[in-house]
């Protein structure tokens, strides 16, 4: 156990990231510490979730993710620490650890209580600092979980649409627009390969409201200005505009459905 | 003595930061480097001063704290060392180290004067690379900071205001106001502990202009669109509009005077 | 060989990079990381050239630098190692590594073709994290670049133009516009340098279209809105206007002529 990765909505100016640093080194100097992203949209609990689901499987097992979105910091929200595929996650118990949770049925949550491992301190608006740091670097350490507070299956959890097969074809929706335009879906990559074994072998295309679109290799892959979908770095099928903007080019909005279909 | 920590406003996109780090491994490649903000305005020296002053308490003892907020680089500004409250910090003399040095009434400084320890360099701009970044890793690797220059008392301060006790009011004013409209003053959360102690067990507020507001636990503590106050992360009372901008709202100013009432 | 240095447009909401450090932790945990900057505009290939070859000559020898400035990714642009100057580095054959190739003569570029040493992965947009992390990960381990892939001569060059001595007087040009609007030249320290050393003990100043602009010592010996030339941290002459924006001031574009004067 020894990385400690943080994601925050902290942006770049405050010291932050560096204060929840230097409680670790503080408490364990041997960790190595990794940002996955301090940009984090203002309270974006949906993006901070996708993004731990997506980096934490790069890491080496036993690696400890601390995510700290957390507009309800200070109040009831409980403060969790969870087991699962292999890795430890730490943050508020506001969904951005549910993606996390849902993806091992055999994941564990603790929720943190125990104070002797919290920072004293005057104010009640950083927990990031005063508690989800030092358990994280407790943790690496080698303090059982069991230490911070009792198991519980209690969590709160953030929805994230499942794509449906109907009339044989694979149905799924945009989850997410990213700031250059591109519509991520919750098509997985595996769905396609899933879909080609069931049989058709035939070439795989995407439709969006009236259009149809290409699945590219690669983004150069179409034209300037070709709206095409892709499997980006996530593993999903993403919509994108080639030098363009497929938000704006399509008018398609979150929610909008997607099917994989074949000819 | 095994993290340097860095503050600057170098920005995102140039490699400063990095050359920085690249000077120090070259010379000690056992150090740790913790980025603490490379977002401070262009030339904001109260702001660097403010969170390496607020920052430096989080880290282990003899951290060392390289701070390059540098408007007159290479002119005859001095470069200082600073030893204060069991932790060195590294700066040019223009104020960034102040808060430190007033903090500790036995905090020394050194003159930094000796260039056996600094970069060859062309140019005259970049004291961060070429003398703080080596000086620290030097510092690191246990060189005595008489070694780098002489002990000197004479230093660049910036004003910070102290609160006032008035007529049994405890007065301060409105030193920050940050990117997202939130006011930082100079109230710090003793004040209010020291104010209770002393007699009066009634409820605080603060005023601000013509205003009363409450003093609540946490940001969501407050109602939207709401004007309350906090003691922030950086133990400060903070006054915020709750999912909006105080700034704006209040029309408050820096400098504006606030008071810590009860009632 | 312990650092590897990270180059890329992958700016701060994603979580790219931090993924590029789990990958290369996950093969080699005792290796250092650090960000030059991914904060290159998107696919300005001729700034991550310039910034890669400013900046790996502070880091130790055999440090290993990764740039991912790539918008050919997937297609059938090679990828490539390079050792050079004492140093490695890897990423897309498109012109990022042509200045540390040009800058030694004896440097060897390897194309990296053995795909035991890649990511498996879905998608074909990422090689950052897929192929160059991977490699330079391995590479910091120990293995021989000879295991990568087979030794080239052909890479893919960009075009930093060179000054030229004309009528005994040293003619360059704009070569990039900084965000400050600051004006790089392609003029070197060292050739004012050689200039005085061949005969002319005069005082140096610079000529863009019009103006004749004093060469100062540092930035503030200017006065204010004074449109003056300095070394800048990167070793060139900078065109610079105190306090202000030289592009605006001088309208000046990339390209344009500069000339080293002696009078």
């Amino acid at each position: 156990m020894n990385i400690i990765t943080l994601t925050s909505d902290f942006g770049l100016m405050d010291p932050f990231a560096g204060m929840m640093k230097g409680v670790i080194y503080s408490i364990n100097n041997e960790v190595k510490i990794v940002d996955i992203s301090h940009g984090v949209d203002s309270q974006d609990i949906f993006w901070a979730s996708f993004i731990t689901n997506a980096s934490y499987r790069y890491f080496p097992c036993l690696t400890i993710h601390v995510v700290v979105v957390d507009p309800g910091v200070g109040s009831a929200r409980k403060a969790i620490l969870v087991k699962a595929s292999g890795h430890y996650f730490i943050g508020p118990d506001n969904g951005v650890l549910s993606s996390v949770i849902t993806g091992d049925s055999n994941s564990v949550i603790y929720e943190i209580t125990d104070d002797r491992y919290f920072l004293r301190s005057a104010g009640n608006t950083f927990h990031g600092r005063d508690i989800f740091a030092p358990v994280a670097a407790w943790l690496s350490k080698g303090c059982d979980p069991a230490n911070f507070g009792h198991v519980t299956t209690d969590y709160v959890s953030i929805d994230i649409p499942e794509p449906l097969l109907q009339n044989g074809m694979l149905t799924g929706e945009i989850i997410y627009i990213d700031r250059f335009g591109n519509l991520f879906t919750n098509l997985d990559y595996k769905d396609i390969d899933k879909q080609i074994k069931a049989g058709s072998a035939s070439t795989p295309f995407i439709r969006l409201n009236q259009n149809e679109l290409l699945l590219k290799k690669h983004y150069a892959e179409a034209g300037i200005a070709e709206t095409a979908a892709v499997i980006n770095s996530f593993g999903l099928i993403e919509i994108y505009t080639f030098m363009g903007n497929a938000a704006i080019k399509t008018g398609a909005k979150k929610g909008d459905t997607v099917s994989l279909c074949f000819k």
